[in-house]
């Protein structure tokens, strides 16, 4: 039998599809399982974009232009310029989700054995699509002492050397729910300019920003422009993770220019997903609204909720849609199996997704989970109820 | 500034691309530019299938399951079955386009550094795909002399090394239109045994062939289920190249579980393009036969009219909607961009893909370009006209 590639033996699985079969087992046993792991939410696609593609009047549905059409990155740049976000057209490659503007990122920036930066815990995927081209995550600790904030710019400093290529950073980060502040924006910008590599920064949760944050993008940044690399996606934006639809922005010519061979190669991005996401960009300022108010209450229960539990210990987030939650006990992979393999209350279970897997430090995250709070509020009360009991169960 | 990749640097570009700001120059000055350069077909998408995406009742457009839902995965192993090609729903991967399957494909089967055998001329993305990867192509030359047909064995056994890992087919081809023999096909398969090696073989033109022939797929091959991987897509066979869905097909189960978890970190195909391709399925048989017909008819009047064409040499392809035809020329990458920026005959001219790109050896392919037949028989018939005075143009 002719053998795995060892790049593709030692491709990470994702953390959470190792449980899925004893989740699909304890649902045979007629438990009810809720999901607290997932980053699909549960909101409503913005019926404009929906309807765009049912009125759609396609005969010969054709490849797309490999980087989006122009009216498309033009809508798009106008987007953009309403955040202050100051892009052309021509700064755009429309590609197949967030997740491919990422590996174009990897291809165009990094060789085999190049470093990248990102602070830990992180989206873990970033850890696959380095792997796939060789390319090294080197990972910097933030704590949930510091509600996860940008580790101290000398940490960074220490770990920069001629392999590094970039920091990546996600902001608003999942699975922390951090948000970035503007100096922490600025420091970044400093460090990558003295050390002359890029900075890369996935705001694909950019519209989710609570209370009275605000959002910075690299972009705004001035000075940056040759550095920043922005990743962006449609799929959490207007809740249509399944159209597959996101971009990579950079005003560095040679960073367009480079991913779009890349594009290329691939021929275009998905056609009826275009034609959902050109319509999303005239998406109302109050579907933004009734979203965000959905979410902050979602937020405020669950954080409430959380710490009510003795033991739990939870930082507040400030965005996105998850949160890290460290919890007494030792071992969530073993944790989050057991819920699913042998707990229920009252014929529920909760599925909640260890944090290990977001840490490249082995060891790190080993008593934390990441809970996605894209449940309506009566099951994220009832899933935090089950948490609880399912805590005191375990631990006796 | 930070710098590109090398990887990034050295990443090919299309050969075709190259040339679109001169077709563009041409449409400004009012000229029409006959496409005979592209991949692209004219025909209509069945209806049963886009149908389906405007009837679509989705209120929140969430991922689809990472390998393609269990109920297309099963409709697509009974189109299988039906061609006689024995597999189940668990041996298949949906992808974004045959694009995505053959990155899974390389990802899997290659480290940086392993080398593919690759029978010239070939699709030019395969290139750009095993760059991305660090894989080498080892290519290996088919002859238009022998019409494009299977080099000798013992030309492969001498290219084999201890870095071999695979040789890639692409049946029918493009850009020859060259379909595999059953004969051809079991050699393959004996020396893939032999060597302890896996065949992959592109199979996306599967649908389109001509006149007595047959094809033969690598899974109808006894005793190579271990070996076999095919690469497949909906964008040709259904003539919808927008929808970005393929699949990878192996009965290796090494293969399908490494291969999904480069799926699992890009997440989803997307959904609106799934439920085209199930519905795709129900296709009648009659919208194939109308396509074939269409399609022999302009392959006939294409060859008969090259081959009135002084000292253009070019073999009848029995499957696709391509071939290579030799011209009275030395470099056809000149001569394509000649015809766009110096040429036009009654206020058109045509674009032709140059076929050094299609070739891995520097050096061949310089007196050959592609056709695709893709435009309707009028065009067609217009275009090779407009060939025909452009070459006498050219060389006077
Ligand atoms: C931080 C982050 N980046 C990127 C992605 C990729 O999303 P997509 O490919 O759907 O745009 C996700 C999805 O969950 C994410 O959480
Ligand atoms: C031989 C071959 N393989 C694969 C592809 C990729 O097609 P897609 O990604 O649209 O499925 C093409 C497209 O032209 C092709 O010609």
């Amino acid at each position: 039998m002719p053998s795995i590639s060892k790049k593709g033996q030692l491709m990470p699985q994702s953390p959470i599809r190792k449980l899925v079969p004893f989740a699909e087992e304890a649902k045979k046993r007629g438990i009810k399982v809720l999901h607290l792991n997932i980053g699909q939410p549960d909101i409503e696609t913005p019926k404009i974009a929906l309807d765009a593609v049912k009125n759609n009047t396609i005969s010969t549905l054709a490849y797309a232009q490999t980087e989006g059409s122009e009216t498309y990155r033009k809508k798009l740049a106008n987007y953009y310029l309403k955040q202050q976000i100051n892009v052309s057209p021509k700064d755009i490659i429309v590609t197949t989700g967030g997740s491919e503007a990422l590996t174009f990122v990897m291809g165009t920036i990094a060789d085999a054995d190049d470093e990248i930066i990102v602070p830990e815990p992180f989206y873990a995927n970033y850890y696959g699509f380095a792997h796939a081209y060789g390319v090294k995550i080197v990972p910097i600790v933030s704590h949930i002492e510091d509600n996860f904030s940008l580790p101290p710019i000398d940490e960074f400093e220490k770990l920069i050397s001629s392999k590094t290529k970039a920091i990546l950073i996600n902001n608003p980060n999942n699975p922390t729910g951090y948000l970035y502040s503007k100096e922490e924006i600025q420091k970044l910008a400093a460090i990558v300019k003295k050390h002359n590599i890029f900075l890369v920064a996935d705001e694909v949760y950019r519209e989710f920003i609570y209370d009275e944050s605000e959002h910075h993008s690299i972009l705004q940044e001035p000075g940056l422009d040759e550095h920043a690399i922005i990743i962006d996606s449609v799929s959490k934006r207007y809740s249509m993770c399944g159209a597959r639809i996101g971009c990579l922005v950079s005003k560095n010519k040679d960073v367009i220019k480079t991913a779009l061979k890349y594009a290329q190669a691939r021929l275009s991005p998905p056609t009826y997903a275009l034609i959902a996401s050109e319509a999303a960009l005239d998406t109302p300022q109050s579907y933004f609204d009734e979203v965000k108010k959905e979410y902050v209450s979602r937020r405020d229960l669950l954080i409430s909720e959380l710490r009510k539990i003795e033991g739990v210990k939870v930082a507040k987030p400030n965005g996105a849609f998850y949160c890290i939650a460290e919890l007494p006990i030792n071992n969530s992979d073993d944790f989050a199996q057991w819920t699913l393999e042998h707990f229920q209350f009252q014929g529920e279970t909760v599925m909640v997704a260890p944090a290990a897997g977001f840490y490249a430090t082995d060891g790190l995250g080993k008593n934390q989970v990441r809970i996605a709070y894209v449940l309506e509020k009566e099951s994220l009360k009832r899933a935090v109820k089950i948490l609880k009991e399912a805590l005191k169960s375990y631990n006796s």
